[in-house]
């Protein structure tokens, strides 16, 4: 059981959603445990390490218990990265869960999601819990096995 | 909490150790998580994949509350896989936990702690609870997202 | 030395060059052996073989004897994989050889260069002797190896 | 056509082959390329990279013109790499062509073939060329597009 103080995840700010009919909200997810993967479609460390992580935890832990939820938070390349290219990556890369575009507009030229959770680039992954609070932040690499072991973790305390 | 009957795990006959000085046993790692991996020198998936699994462990986890014990289980080319061979190649290959030589004389030619937990070749890795009891027994390859959230179970059951 | 016979090269049709200031052509390569990656941005298998292999041969054999030319033939999902969308891709991949935008307008919707070599998807690797002549054509993944020793073929028939 | 003087390769000291009835030597090779693969079986570096590579050397050209050899040097852990253990790990690892201990007693303690090449460590990985000529010379890694590359030039030459 955890007792330290978590902060609530902020809400997601979204134009648009990919791979889904509903949108899906921190509210709605409210009961399972979330992996929130941030990524660029031609970032080459979300393609090769963050994107494959993130179907293998799909894979791995059953839906009824954990949501893998993607958000492309473009911050560069604008015009390189439009809705349209992007669900033509998802195609063809065969993801397959929900994604999200992170809303433009927020503060440095960020995306509106990507500065409320203070993201520093991509891959991010983020980790939330079953009450809808923050609970792991990585940018860049995390290993499978210390993953496994977080969402573990959060899993144990939502059952 | 884990509520289920688990049998407790056979104790280790082993010939000789290295890398440790006093001989571990179940009892001694009380109130410890035990990853027991059970390789051959000379079997190429444990040289692939087991053993190098094992040292992520190992370097994942905390050592004050889970133990990763090696046992050399051979059950082929036994004069091509001595303890003098098998010292060396804990060298060459930089392995520094605890490795047992299971104790030769187990009925039908296999060694007798690889008998008492009815392995079925290597590399086989077992997941011991922090009361000594088998938890998971996986033959062949485990993904280091399932084998995290299972060690992670256990480190959570025994805090 | 080859007696066989080779046809020539069919001339490249481009709408667009990025990575090089002048447009190369068979003309202008002439007396140099030339490796043609065709590819799509959103194709995985050229983003995990196709291109890395491109520039490993780029970095092994001299420039002054050996041309790589990228190629990008898209023949699905145009509106995704834009020349505003390639030049972000071949920054954030660091891709610095020539490549071209393949001209629209072949039959059956594929690009004209596509079409004219015959190209059956991507990733395609083309080799091109000194001479202007086809003399491979690997469609899908070859290794090193062979690539290697084809193209010091080529390279010692040059000489 | 090489022009350049190339000293001719050491004959070869070997206590026991494997894998093949009749001791293969420079001079029942000649007319051949040569690939001769220097390991230890308890080398890190010549299980995961020298001994694949040269199993798929053996695989890439045809053997009616290229000879892939193996040489046991062990310099170190004499007693943990006998050939009994060898012999195991040959077939643990499917290495089907011929592989020849090196003969103890050169100076320094290296075994005489080793010594004769002046080989620096393992794996190394040698090119001789049909004429029984010594080509390259490589200590540790070298890439598979760079060897075919070398391999085809002999090849060619030996045409």
């Amino acid at each position: 059981m955890d007792e330290t103080y978590h902060p609530r995840a902020p809400a997601w700010e979204v134009e648009q959603w990919f791979n889904t009919d509903q949108a899906p909200t921190l509210d709605s997810l409210r009961g399972k445990v979330i992996v929130l993967e941030a990524f660029q479609m031609l970032c080459p460390g979300c393609v090769t390490h963050g994107l494959p992580q993130a179907q293998r935890v799909r894979q791995t832990f059953p839906s009824s218990k954990l949501a893998v939820i993607g958000l492309h938070t473009v911050f560069e390349h604008h015009a390189a990265m439009t809705p349209t290219s992007l669900q033509a990556f998802l195609h063809e890369y065969r993801i397959t869960f929900p994604v999200g575009v992170d809303m433009p507009g927020g503060r440095d030229g960020l995306p509106r999601t990507m500065r409320a959770y203070g993201m520093q680039g991509t891959p991010t992954l983020i980790l939330i819990d079953a009450k809808g609070r923050l609970r792991q932040h990585h940018f860049g690499q995390v290993a499978d096995l210390a993953l496994g072991a977080e969402i573990a973790e959060l899993l144990i305390e939502a059952a």
